[in-house]
């Protein structure tokens, strides 16, 4: 799993260490989705790997996915905090409450934790997030998600990397709504873009989600004429795509073709 | 505890979001210190924040801080995992049954967490951390650590921060080990390096720590000539020192004075 270097193994299955080489590219991809995805974004945020158990309890992650969800216990209590499955649940709570006055756009940075059974290529349990969240109308929304999908999936073509999207469901809606799980495949409300991470293996490096206004209405967040705001994502697995790149470039980052370098800011040291 | 939007308050106690200005600080901060003392250093790391649980439980931690751990469940039950309380209990695996054949240094970096009981300014439950780690014998692990907090007092009185050094005692001694605490502080093993963070109020930015050869016997790490390993580290608290310069230099990027903006690399953009 961990290909010439790249990520470290520890003692703990899905968790690794990261070397520099590995650290450079992930900055490197940080600034090029910065640049790509980043031009109307209000605020840029860092998330702590550890979130309020009440913002997941609101968004029913616990009922939904309680095999992913890793809570905190101190003295064999749980406590008050659990750890981040998604970036984009850290963004909800700054707008619990508010009503927009125009579209907003918010970047997250993020380490996130799930308790995944398998640890093949690319299934880690604790792993590094970019997300960027739209907070708009339905249609804003859904067109917003689709545009962001198509400029990546050119971006990847860039880096080298063959992509494939398919419809697929996720984690953004509760067991109470299992109905709504079948809705989300069959108005295509998610998409994964899957590319090769090690030999034989695909996995998701990107996902564009349609949330509805599930969040908008969980959080009070009403748009410019009172209605539920309803909200996207476009969310990226750094170490993924980390993998995905090693895999079709090889190990060694200085013999990576020039132009992808240069995508990835790559210092000629490097 | 927030002061003016650097670190934005979450629905947790002691966990925050960090907003852009303060990730340019950070970057900064970190970029600076691998200029000032990662000159020897052998690999730099960065670490996830969760752990396996049997290196927690090998050093001790569990048993001297039980009350600082944060534990990882899924279901209810004890994983394999805890969120890491220091970025060295990284390191040593990666050392563990190794006989040394020269001095090593490595830097980590790495988000920890601590389960403090209080919350005031720099009091984080969920904080990021640089390390540098030190193995050696006994004399170079001293002298190395004495030579980093010279170098480090110099460079945080460049920054414009006032800081005072002081002998303490810290988690890395077990509790079997009450006599090696105390020893801890006769022998001057741990110093921290305190400076203002908010209006009448102190705390550690920095320490410098000989473990004497603690871990080298715990991992069975042994120095060229057969002896338990010693080793040293440097510490270093990236929240408290973004709070300690907006104490000392205010809230607005643009207005810090330019050595100190030129010393972290802030583009004139910021």
């Amino acid at each position: 799993v961990s290909g010439g270097g790249w990520l470290l193994d520890t003692p703990a299955t899905g968790v690794y260490l990261y070397p520099d080489q590995c650290e450079a590219v992930v900055h490197g991809l940080s600034r090029a989705l910065t640049a790509l995805l980043g031009g109307h974004v209000k605020q840029s945020l860092r998330a702590p790997p550890v979130i309020a158990r009440s913002v997941i309890e609101r968004v029913e992650y616990d009922k939904s996915f309680p095999h992913l969800l890793g809570t905190v216990t101190t003295r064999g209590i749980a406590s008050d905090l659990v750890l981040l499955p998604a970036g984009c649940y850290c963004v909800y709570p700054l707008y619990a409450d508010a009503r927009l006055s125009a579209v907003d756009e918010v970047s997250v940075e993020a380490t996130c934790f799930r308790q995944e059974a398998t640890a093949e290529a690319g299934r880690l349990r604790s792993f590094r997030m970019r997300e960027f969240v739209r907070l708009d109308n339905d249609d804003g929304c859904r067109s917003w998600r689709d545009r962001c999908l198509d400029v990546v999936c050119d971006w990847l073509g860039e880096l080298g990397l063959a992509t494939e999207t398919a419809v697929a469901s996720d984690p953004f809606f509760g067991s109470g709504n299992r109905l709504m799980r079948g809705l989300q495949m069959d108005q295509k409300l998610k998409f994964e873009v899957l590319t090769t991470v090690a030999p034989g293996l695909t996995q998701a490096v990107a996902s564009g989600n349609c949330h509805k206004d599930q969040f908008g209405k969980l959080f009070s967040i009403t748009d410019a004429t009172g209605d539920a705001a309803h909200t996207a994502c476009v969310a990226f697995g750094y170490e993924r795509l980390v993998l995905a790149l090693t895999h079709q470039h090889g190990d060694d980052l200085r013999r990576w073709p020039e132009p992808v370098r240069k995508a990835l800011s790559l210092a000629a040291a490097l």
